[in-house]
């Protein structure tokens, strides 16, 4: 057993992206925009919708984090996040927050027809923010076994971008 | 739909732990050490091993990461990833290095008899060392639908450690 090196690894650009968007609320730390604009391209999702005072990606400090996937994941920049909800809409998705909310989905929940979908994270110590949750068609949850509630937002948006996917690819019988 | 308060959530420590444990080998940010407690913490997990240069769960830096989680999932500190590695074997685990091979396995590959297991995470830029891994059963692979195969290590400790919850509780018949 050994590693592969890059060179071994399949590098071509996803030749159909996967129906999920993610709208970034007001996540300050350009460390964590860099890990989600990583895992939105190991995902191949269709676009990441920074937002509020979240940096942009060619942002230095986010440029630094990314290691290059600001390069191959289609992302844009807008002010609010009004005009980001918006935005996923006029695309045909339906909006889940990725909040711990009095009415939880599971993504095992989630049928064909949420598809294409747009998940809203939000800052890292208060979350998707009241204005954004009342403009989402429902919450998505992550299981939690333990006693902090308190999952790091890039991390929990690659658990639930990860979930999303499989969810999708099950529902539509693709290959894993 | 509203956001539930801290004091509205279930915030007891786990009765029964998942057996499943992880070293962390060589994790120089005390930001990803953080965001891995506060994860473990999440999962249930039995036991969070930080070995080489990874700084310890009582470092200023990784304490203030940790957001609690340090007190909350029983971590310890070894000096060396052989030393890790051989105390999770002496409490039964099965070993997995997280880490792109040439013999990769699935989280859903995995049976009851690969439980308790503990899952082997390295270094930012280089991943689990070739020593480490050479002390492995086997390597997990996580999907990858992107061009830049880059996951943050937190991230995609999230990712593999949530997948391996999943997977050992659908092996126990637990209710998810």
């Amino acid at each position: 057993m050994r590693k592969l090196q890059p060179r071994e690894m399949d590098r071509a650009a996803p030749e159909v992206r996967h129906p999920i968007r993610v709208v970034v609320e007001n996540v300050r730390s350009a460390f964590n925009v860099g890990s989600i604009l990583r895992t939105a391209d190991a995902l191949g999702l269709e676009e990441v919708i920074l937002t509020g005072y979240t940096p942009g990606g060619d942002h230095p400090r986010v440029h630094k984090a990314a290691l290059g996937a600001q390069d191959s994941v289609p992302w844009v920049r807008v002010d609010t996040v009004a005009e980001a909800v918006r935005r996923a809409r006029e695309a045909g998705c339906s909006v889940a927050a990725l909040e711990i909310t009095d009415e939880p989905i599971r993504v095992a929940e989630l049928q064909a027809g949420h598809f294409p979908l747009c998940l809203v994270v939000g800052n890292e110590v208060d979350g998707v923010s009241d204005e954004a949750l009342a403009l989402c068609d429902m919450a998505i949850e992550i299981p939690q076994f333990g006693e902090k509630h308190s999952l790091n937002v890039a991390v929990a948006f690659g658990v639930a971008g990860y979930d999303l996917v499989r969810r999708y690819r099950s529902l539509t019988g693709a290959r894993d």
